[in-house]
């Protein structure tokens, strides 16, 4: 079975705010084995909402749409609702009660305007809802079950858990299927080089389905897998994960909600090592995302933003001769930074990065995104990269803060 | 005229990414007086997307369509199209010479699969991307004028500003209002405070039109002036500008697309000054968004990331026991953690933070969101400063580096 989620609000359709329930409600559906055909979002119009409803009706037998259930006069998803039943509205005592007392409970007046919260199309059902005043509604809409719930992300999510997931298993009880996602992260390669890689595993036939999907430089490959029973949908969902981690190999730095900053500081706790960081063109990024995660202080140290010339040489060391001879941007400036700052901070690793973020800054031999990468690794050689990288200057700091981190993850791999 | 969004996607209908693409893209045309009459987001079906194409085109004179141009085999938009316009793909040769520069110029094979990002229907045009390899699409269909970007959001954006964007304004020439919006930005008080000092400014019937909007700490209000002409638009505008200015005095930072951390580097360039910085508890996001600015080391020297104690012994000589009698977050820290920082760059100004982010390290004095900041000011007596915020930790950190910023905005103002 396939849903449709309709999410109503002015606020959305004007870009003032990020619609996030569509996707929650569409991961919550997959993870009982129930696809979503298509999200739709409408403004506060009540022949708009009521077409949508009409039109969604018509499409699937499970519709859940949020917002417009609040208690102004934008809010109009009951009186369409009611337009689509062909009903007119009606006082619904029993939510009227819970209004009443939602504002007792809080020593906060109930104005009149909260009464139409407890309007209801005649023949649908009020959803009660704990946590705010307005209720949800359910309704059927010739074959399709119609649920409203309101847009606050936290209501929605309550009344979705409360009132429409345990009606979920007899909705899907005749179609028997279940859907288990995954996504698998990878850096260091473009999406055609991952997608080469993958090679037939990217077939559109093939059940689990793989695709790929980039964001700010992490290239995911995106896991589908459809099958009757949860035992044999997880069993090839993993079957197919291994198959991705195979053909990727050290791409792969995590999966799911893991990141890039995070994986490289459960390496380094595990370890029970350190970390210091020397940042010029990033002066502070890397910094801010080790320290993303709780915790952080067990594996990073700290480190030294060497923004200006001065400050490499004052902070790092770094000889003036070879700032002149060199430039700040150059393979021996990158290195002597690691050097420098590991030692200072005792460290058992240390990253640096010099480099050109633009727009300007280049030279003839040095374009725009130039960065050279310093990894040094206590009693160890010290390892130098090279990158030239495009795109914008956040985009090209962004990367240059994550090819760092990957730099380290790699050699904690192999180490 | 009111415009569609199609947004493409498996990872989207299946709740896997939020799509952000749209809001954007909505709140872009809003500021240029188009209006959105939906959002659609459909999975990576060729037939879907023609439909979803065919259904929008016979509502619309404006279609953006996001996703799907990728050089994988779930890449379909292209496909969908073609079959919408009823022709075939053909290579366009602009297009692969462009996709070849973009990665010779990065030192990066080009696999044969990238060769699909230069097909686009017969009839349609490319529109040439120079941040990544998918072109765009444009293409007429029926009476609607279609644009197809990528979904990468930093492509997206940059494609519509260079090719979307300058054809609005002939494709809205017949309508007869302009629209003309401003947001001005405030940092310092929360939104109800804002509110209350707006006063009648945001009665609902009043053109300009006043709201307030939240993100990341940051309260603006949103201003939407329409009138018959651009000049009365624009003048009503303005003087709505300077009532809500009046209203809200030094909360105000900026306007539009000015950052607290640009704005705080704008003063600081106008006045020939220079920072530097010493954060523990946002370990480098300060300087971070110091440096977000191009030119930033005009003004900008670096800092000292004194994320352990031990760093603030050695890097800021802390003394041990101010650290035993005080603790790492306290008054006396964050005091000396900016004097001795700016010491140490030569700076005219420094700012410290050090805190407590959480969700761990809180004691029964000092809870999660405990943060004190120090600001130092050559010749001058050093500021601090005591905050408790609530929330998670990204927000608390996000929090105290604005806060910061903010603290030398104040100062930098009144001097």
């Amino acid at each position: 079975m396939d849903a449709v989620i309709i999410s109503i609000g002015d606020e959305l359709v004007l870009g003032q705010t990020v619609d996030t329930n569509a996707a929650w409600l569409s991961a919550e559906l997959a993870s009982r084995g129930i696809g979503t055909l298509w999200h739709l979002t409408v403004a506060d119009s009540r022949p708009a909402i009521a077409d949508a409803i009409r039109r969604a009706a018509s499409e699937t037998r499970l519709l859940i749409i949020t917002g417009g259930l609040g208690p102004t006069d934008d809010d109009l998803t009951r009186h369409a609702l009611a337009d689509v039943l062909q009903t007119a509205l009606g006082l619904d005592e029993t939510s009227l009660a819970q209004i009443t007392e939602f504002f007792t409970r809080r020593q906060r007046p109930m104005v009149d305007r909260n009464r139409i919260q407890a309007m209801i199309p005649a023949g649908a059902t009020a959803l009660p809802n704990d946590v705010g005043t307005a209720p949800g509604i359910y309704a059927q809409v010739g074959p399709a079950q119609v649920f409203i719930v309101p847009g606050v992300p936290s209501e929605m999510r309550h009344l979705f858990n409360v009132h429409i997931a345990p009606r979920l298993d007899e909705l899907t009880g005749d179609t028997k299927r279940v859907i288990r996602t995954a996504m698998i992260h990878c850096f260091g390669e473009g999406e055609s080089g991952i997608a080469e890689r993958l090679g037939d595993l990217m077939a559109r036939d093939r059940n689990p389905l793989v695709g790929t999907t980039v964001s700010d430089g992490i290239i995911s490959a995106r896991l589908r897998s459809e099958f009757p029973t949860t035992d044999q949908a997880d069993r090839e969902l993993e079957d197919t994960a291994r198959l991705v981690h195979e053909a990727l190999g050290p791409l792969v730095f995590g999966r799911d909600g893991q990141t890039l900053p995070g994986v490289v500081g459960e390496l380094l706790k595990r370890n029970h090592q350190t970390l210091a960081t020397a940042e010029s063109c990033t002066a502070g990024l890397i910094g801010k995302m080790l320290t993303d995660a709780p915790g952080s202080s067990d594996y990073y140290l700290g480190g030294i933003i060497v923004y200006s010339d001065a400050s490499k040489q004052r902070d790092l060391n770094i000889p003036a001769d070879m700032l002149n001879t060199h430039g700040a941007v150059s393979e021996p400036v990158a290195r002597l930074l690691a050097e420098n700052v590991r030692e200072r901070f005792d460290a058992d690793y240390a990253l640096s990065v010099t480099g050109i973020a633009g727009p300007g800054g280049a030279t003839p031999d040095k374009p725009v995104g130039t960065v050279h990468f310093g990894l040094t690794i206590r009693d160890q050689p010290t390892q130098h990269l090279h990158r030239i990288f495009g795109g914008t200057r956040p985009f090209i700091r962004d990367l240059t803060a994550k090819t760092a981190l990957n730099l380290l993850r790699l050699h904690l791999l192999n180490r």
